[in-house]
């Protein structure tokens, strides 16, 4: 039995979720109520100490940090594989999940405060996008060369990016993959999956 | 053939380097002067596009992201795995890199930063030493239940956060491990092994 504590609007229960879907995996999802901070409950530090979402439980196996998460599912559970078995492939897939950690929610997610917190500052929104902008310049080379992050077969390196780049296209700043070519492709190909479609609909 | 571009002194180096060693592997470093700025140079940009190091150059494979490479040469390289065979055991392993790439390495960079530049901020200074002590409980609780990050045996786990732990003891924060039993425990036996003393020494 699988259940995610997690919120059907979070990037990270997302990844989890698309994750589940693409291996056809039966869960149950209890949303954790992120306006009423019930991540910050005790009940939940119980299960995620750092009190975010999402945490898995699998079986009674807990498990949080949704990059581990999609890893350990993509491992233990039967279906198609999500990680590439050429050892290079590999390799890009872990590199673009590190740069997606790195440099791209941060920027992502203080997008999203500005554009919560009533005036934007044009200063902040300006050296976001600047950032974002040059990580999805090292995507664009990237999808020159390979159709997905992880060479030529989905996986868990496109997942990792897809929550960001839908927030960012509900928040207006759509044209970080609508300007580049490759991104664009790839956005138009990976947002038409059914999973991601069950999971963002 | 394996050239490392990074620095002695870089804890994402010292990942790189610690993988290495423990994999029995040769391998050519190749300094880049963190002094002068060499990473940015456009001849380390090229291969580096974030401007930081290291840079793993494997037969002509360029790869970037410690994370990524550390993973990649576990599996590429003979000798003993560092990656736990058990499934929930890779899954801790996982967690706990992200753990340190979400909430370990950031604060103690910060702690670097104050030591560096002059009179230090107390107050910056008393925020990431709290950041850091939540995240040495959560780690001392892994460590009473298991001999090591990713369980039983030595891992990419346990290699992930070994360069902070150095830092923070050279810095005059070594408290954050010696005041934990646990932690204190594994800090001197991982800090015990050949292929540390030879990238640390």
């Amino acid at each position: 039995m699988i259940t995610v504590h997690g919120n059907p609007h979070s990037t990270c229960t997302r990844k989890v979720l698309t994750t589940l879907e693409e291996k056809g995996a039966k869960y149950d999802l209890r949303v954790v109520d992120l306006a009423t901070k019930q991540q910050k409950s005790s009940e939940h530090l119980a299960r995620q100490p750092f009190g975010v979402v999402p945490v898995l439980d699998h079986d009674g196996f807990e498990l949080y940090e949704s990059r581990a998460i999609v890893r350990y599912l993509d491992r233990a559970l039967p279906g198609v594989s999500l990680t590439p078995s050429d050892v290079r492939d590999y390799a890009r897939m872990e590199q673009f999940i590190s740069i997606e950690q790195s440099y791209f929610s941060g920027p992502t997610i203080q997008l999203l405060y500005q554009a919560r917190g009533g005036q934007p500052d044009a200063k902040i929104v300006d050296e976001n996008r600047a950032k974002l902008a040059h990580t999805a310049d090292v995507l664009e080379r990237r999808l020159g060369e390979a159709k997905y992050v992880g060479g030529a077969s989905f996986s868990l390196g496109d997942i990792s990016f897809m929550p960001y780049f839908a927030l960012l296209e509900r928040l207006g700043h759509g044209d970080i993959a609508s300007s580049r070519k490759n991104v664009s492709r790839w956005w138009t190909d990976v947002s038409a999956r059914e999973s991601w479609k069950k999971v963002s609909g």
